[in-house]
């Protein structure tokens, strides 16, 4: 169930979530601090969306005084075509994990990209078009455990794309997750798909 | 201690291990098939040489049609300068823990870039600058578990490639290693640290 949701009625070109790719890129940034498991998070987004035969996927972490603070990130690029420039430029959708990411990255979103955050991290939103799921909450309280908020949010920010199959996602997790770890990562990935499905069915109405 | 060492006394302009970064690109990959853990690898490079100040690093992996086949693999690209484009296209350094991925791969390679591969796994060594180490052999038999020989070839990597020290890659391996798994992983990169160190001594002379 989504916390926060603004509705946003005007047609977009792109941007829009639960489209497919149109030979453009669409470029997903997952953000927060060190040990929200982003990359791992974006790895696997990555890996579920290139076992579509149809999609080419780039997946970047920056490090360095470039990319010093306390945010962390993880890029994917995806797009039909082959991806000639890896970097993200224009965010089609952004997670953030904490305020200061979301404060960070929003700028990178394209008009009427999507923000989606953790309601009780981020709870001033500098967009509209945006939405918010206790994703550490109901890790802990629904899988007994916060470390995998973000596969729950993985699962939410794939079914909001619409690129990536709920099987696809599962099969990569059943081989990404840290061993001992497959059965909660799999509940997990199932409770954020879903609350993604619910969130995009409210949204489109 | 390296199983395969060829000399190469050619003074090289660059592609020599040990050497920093001296404002260029110095890109290395990790290769291997899907279980060997080339990505969590490559990140932990990638994350303690981005704790030197002085370094920009930016770490990526492809899917899709682009990238399919046996193989797996993900690249490192460092410099002291911004990095723009952040593919990795002239190879200082390979790792391949397959004859596939080490035959794909192998002419990434700049011209006297150095190939690391796991003896064991790659017997037919397409170019004469190379390192063999009986990683997955060596996480067995010392550490009592081949998933770490990962672990292992990225502390000979490190030590190879000069650019990361050992504190740095200790520090990155007590947050990034699946927990539970700490202790096995500081161990298994303190034997590959060592081992790339004892080979470039040996090289060197």
């Amino acid at each position: 169930m989504p916390d926060t949701t603004q509705k946003n009625d005007e047609k977009k070109k792109s941007g829009k979530p639960g489209k497919v790719v149109r030979g453009e890129r669409y470029e997903i940034r997952f953000s927060g601090s060190g040990g929200h498991g982003v990359i791992l998070a974006a790895v696997m987004m990555s890996e579920a969306a290139g076992r579509n035969p149809k999609l080419n996927v780039i997946q970047t972490q920056s490090y360095g005084p470039e990319a010093r603070g306390g945010s962390s990130k993880a890029d994917v690029v995806i797009s039909k075509e082959t991806i000639y420039y890896p970097k993200a430029m224009k965010l089609e959708m952004l997670l953030a994990f904490t305020q200061e990411a979301c404060d960070k990255y929003y700028t990178d979103l394209k008009p009427n990209g999507l923000l989606v955050v953790d309601s009780n991290m981020v709870t001033k939103l500098p967009i509209k078009n945006s939405f918010g799921f206790s994703f550490i909450r109901i890790a802990r309280e629904q899988v007994g455990h916060p470390m995998v908020a973000n596969v729950i949010a993985l699962g939410a920010m794939a079914a909001l794309t619409g690129l990536v199959s709920r099987d696809d996602l599962k099969e990569v997790i059943k081989t990404r997750a840290p061993r001992g770890t497959e059965e909660k990562n799999l509940k997990a990935v199932k409770i954020g798909f879903d609350l993604g499905l619910k969130a995009l069915k409210e949204k489109i109405g």
